[in-house]
């Protein structure tokens, strides 16, 4: 357990531990707003659209619905916001670049050379719930050197089921415990140490904003705890 | 036609367009075959794997036989030629380890800082029939700077079957004609370019060895005619 040679891929979620998504599209949507000449409480619009977030998901992760990318459930929740929000009257290519906010979203300080440096010695690869092109706009969008896109879409599965970890665990042909999850979500490892994955806890006490209150401390032994992605290269000896 | 204004990616065939497979499998075997003290035919053995590649895939095309990735496939005609060749009493390490030479395949000397300078510009994917873990391992040893790998693996189908490109197309949410397939065989852009990609022809005239036959030169008016990766930059303005 302690060492970490027979580690050979890291997985990061993206949202949140790679990326600060919530101040990225309060200004895309305060941009908007300013261009548009729209007032509106848009740092409440962002996170309406992030308390969405999980429940669009679990429809989709309980069969209740078919498979649908996140790109299309961001959408359907933006149309229902901008009507509660009473903003109408948009184009279609309007609404497709304020759902494109999440494609734009930018690093936290430390993620550009923290993962430029993990991937010196580790495949780095994506696990998160974005899809494929989501993923891929960001990373040339933030200058994310991911060696291998995989998330929720290659497995047609939304995180933390066990299939959207083990299925792309299978595709870069490795065992789970090759693979170390680097997130900043305590369930997020928890799901993934269950099926034999290391873990990498990165704290990021302001995801949610300065009133943050869940995921400010390591609630488990996890196999690394840092401060950010360059203290994980630290401790991997990158 | 003329611009290419409208391209976002540039999806490559990678065996023979990126890599100099046949050159580097050989290398490997007759490596192999110093250290056993087993003297063999190893172009011969080479040109007898490659040439079982698309039988195999037919198999798999045709629905004869279930989903299969190419890394297993190539290890069925592994263990057979093994036979042929009157190679026996290998561990499972040993075979493994062959059958992962086209894990460590060779790049072309024009295509790192070509696939660089492009990457600058472009969204740059894979569009192979390697499986993910072949196409990423390849990546990680011959510094290949893919965005994205995309191929068979994620499309759950093998070139050139039209659902090969399209699958993968969507999986970046673009159209077609927003993608640019950049390969050495005229069969494969053809293909493409009946779906509506754009296509680049890059000449590889040595990818079979010193007696090559075909692919000798352009079939159709592709968008692009290269010598390499530095030539289509060029071309793209990169």
């Amino acid at each position: 357990m302690s060492g970490f040679n027979d580690v050979k891929a890291l997985l990061f979620d993206v949202f949140g531990t790679v990326v600060d998504w919530r101040s990225s599209v309060i200004h895309e949507l305060e941009t908007f707003g300013t261009e548009k000449g729209i007032e509106r409480d848009w740092t409440g619009f962002t996170d309406k659209w992030r308390a969405s977030y999980q429940p669009a998901m679990e429809e989709v992760r309980s069969g209740r619905s078919a498979w649908t990318i996140l790109d299309e459930l961001h959408r359907e929740t933006l149309i229902r916001l901008l009507d509660e929000f009473s903003i109408s009257g948009l184009s279609k290519a309007e609404i497709d670049h304020l759902n494109r906010a999440w494609h734009r979203l930018l690093p936290w300080p430390d993620s550009v050379e923290g993962l430029q440096r993990l991937k010196s010695k580790f495949i780095i690869g994506t696990q998160s719930n974005g899809n494929i092109a989501l993923m891929v706009n960001l990373a040339k969008h933030s200058n994310l050197a991911w060696d291998v896109i995989l998330g929720a879409e290659t497995a047609r599965a939304y995180k933390p089921l066990p299939e959207s970890y083990l299925r792309n665990v299978a595709l870069l042909g490795l065992e789970p415990g090759e693979c170390m999850l680097v997130a900043a979500h305590n369930d997020d490892l928890a799901a993934a140490t269950a099926l034999g994955l290391r873990s990498a806890f990165v704290l990021r006490p302001t995801e949610y904003g300065p009133d943050q209150s869940k995921d400010l401390q390591a609630e488990e032994g996890w196999d690394i705890v840092a401060k950010n992605l360059i203290e994980v290269a630290d401790e991997l000896g990158c």
